[in-house]
């Protein structure tokens, strides 16, 4: 199995990606393909005394880089950047999956555009696991700011699918987060979206769910706009990172608190990682018709390896041909729109997805 | 000074609420009416050995009850309800504030049908004070899930008087919860919202504000939607309540972390508060023409009397003048609409926020 490494993307590119890619290789029975400037990769691996071998580790050439302020866009205007390289060689068979830890929006819309969605999925969406009570998927994580009933039922059947084979949960509980458990809750968008979910077979729908029990394991698969996902998904990390140093800087008061500190530091870090979405690896982008995962902008080597080991039971697990079968069952299909790369309602979109409310840019593909 | 009790509003009425009234009239220079079933309210008083100072308290009587479960509707037609008969107490002018911990939909329909909206405010909102690394004030917390760019910044007014008024902060900053920071992130709606606060020179507008940034104390006021801000709400109470039942837990475990949670006891307590919404009192209903106040539906006597203060300083503090004076100076008004009580819209709006985007069903009055 290949799996593609962005060797640019993240806040500690190349080092930290190429460590990971290391160790990765040196751990698992996969080969790597790490796309970046080759000179710039081989050179940090040398001043680093870090191995990279040639026999499970090939450096594919990609001399420019795509910034984690550059617009989504940019994968397709910066052809020979790592992430355009990495995305066009998982669309070519050049690998099975492909990791960055780089621009999120540019890898959305690179993913959808380039590697493309699965027949019949009307927008991927970027899923997030947090490891509450029981590990649950949140989707859409921030992709789509602007969703259909169909959009929304479609992501309770990619992540269904996702917790199944993957994190290997049975009829995986489905809920739409909601501001009132009662079935006529929250927008007319909401009320439509729980009568189609109510009704959907495929799916283990438990109904609508309050923020407030989410993290006490209310549901395996959470679904909502990427609006509210975005909002979910940062509050929660703002929430932890606020705590945790408040608690750091408790300790630090006098001895007798430092010693106490001490004492229960283990389980300290256990509860820290509830609020860590990347305790599960990156953010898989589902509903596109290979493996694309993005690890966290701040991604080291550890985050970094974890992830290519995800991406390997990801391609093992079979979401994606299950995926593909599964939505003949879905709600009922509309005509996909073929969008040439150019018209202008795809460029507003990339750069703003509430732009475009029926598809989300990306092309569709039978595989 | 007169304060309105609600004494069957809460989970813990008429005990708790009749407990803090005898709190606060024995510690604030304030008169307060207890409204309720007569015999109810004495009974529960005596059976309880709590002496309601007749000098200060008066039960007004009140036979019915409106329950939690009851639809927002519920005060028009449950006319000798408590919570109604506050209410129309408040509005002929039997009181000067109201409190109550009962049915917050309710509470805020009647607020808006019986007491009504100060004139030039299209909607009322429900505030929320967070002790973040400041306080913040969110609003709307969960009354109206559509609203315009014209209510947001609405919003946006009513919660920076509340907080230069009652929590006495100078120009505080008011931030739009968006999904990034930038001028042009989010939905439409944000988009035109972002492009009014900006011209709003009533306002010190900081730009769209991440959830993320909210904890870290990114602004004094946060504006949204009521269901985004119930979203928020309710996350935050979540978190937190799981957090505090895995620190409890976790110090359980043997003799030498208890004895660690002895010497942490009050740092914990002190943090606890950072996800309590309560530390700062119940929640004003903002933009009706006398302060309507909805405390936590698990209130006890101290949260009741605190209620109480609070109700004292927020008439004090003037909100409600100022804000009938600073309308003028917002945002473009709109002819008011004077729905009739038994319009259609109307009764379909009180149950359901989105069914009406432009008045939220009060009427409005000058003041």
């Amino acid at each position: 199995m290949i799996i593609i490494l962005d060797a640019m993307g993240g806040d500690n590119a190349p080092l930290e990606v190429i460590k990971g890619a290391a160790m990765a290789a040196s751990e698992y029975d996969v080969s790597l393909r790490l796309v970046g400037p080759t000179d710039v990769i081989k050179e940090c691996a040398e001043e680093n005394g870090i191995y990279l071998d040639e026999s499970k580790i090939e450096i594919i050439d990609a001399p420019d880089v795509i910034t984690m302020e550059d617009p989504p866009l940019s994968v397709r205007k910066k052809k020979n950047s790592s992430m355009t390289v990495s995305l066009n060689l998982l669309a070519g068979g050049g690998g099975d999956a492909m990791v960055s830890a780089g621009n999120t929006g540019a890898l959305y819309a690179g993913a959808s555009l380039i590697v493309m969605r699965i027949k019949g999925f009307r927008k991927a969406a970027i899923a997030t696991v947090f490891p509450f009570k029981n590990p649950t998927l949140l989707l859409d994580s921030g992709a789509n700011t602007v969703v259909s009933p169909e959009n929304l039922c479609q992501f309770a059947l990619m992540g269904s699918v996702y917790m199944e084979k993957v994190l290997e949960i049975d009829r995986p509980r489905v809920g739409l987060l909601n501001n009132g458990t009662e079935a006529n809750k929250g927008t007319e968008l909401l009320v439509e979206t729980h009568a189609l979910l109510s009704r959907y077979e495929r799916i283990n729908f438990v109904g609508n769910v309050e923020a407030r029990a989410v993290p006490f394991g209310a549901c395996d698969v959470l679904v909502t706009d990427g609006f509210t996902g975005n909002i979910f998904l940062k509050l929660t990390e703002g929430l932890g990172e606020m705590l945790f140093k408040r608690i750091k800087a408790m300790y630090k008061k006098n001895f007798l608190s430092m010693l106490s500190a001490a004492v229960i530091k283990k389980e300290f870090k256990a509860m820290k990682k509830e609020f860590d979405a990347s305790e599960y690896g990156g953010a898989p982008i589902l509903g596109i018709s290979k493996p694309v995962i993005k690890t966290h902008g701040s991604s080291d080597a550890l985050e970094i390896k974890n992830a290519v080991r995800q991406a390997v039971n990801y391609v093992k697990s079979g979401v994606t041909l299950e995926l593909a079968e599964s939505i003949g069952a879905a709600v009922p299909s509309i005509e996909v729109v073929h969008e040439s790369e150019e018209t202008e309602p795809l460029i507003e979109y990339a750069d703003d997805p509430a732009t475009d409310e029926t598809d989300d840019g990306g092309n569709e593909q039978s595989i």
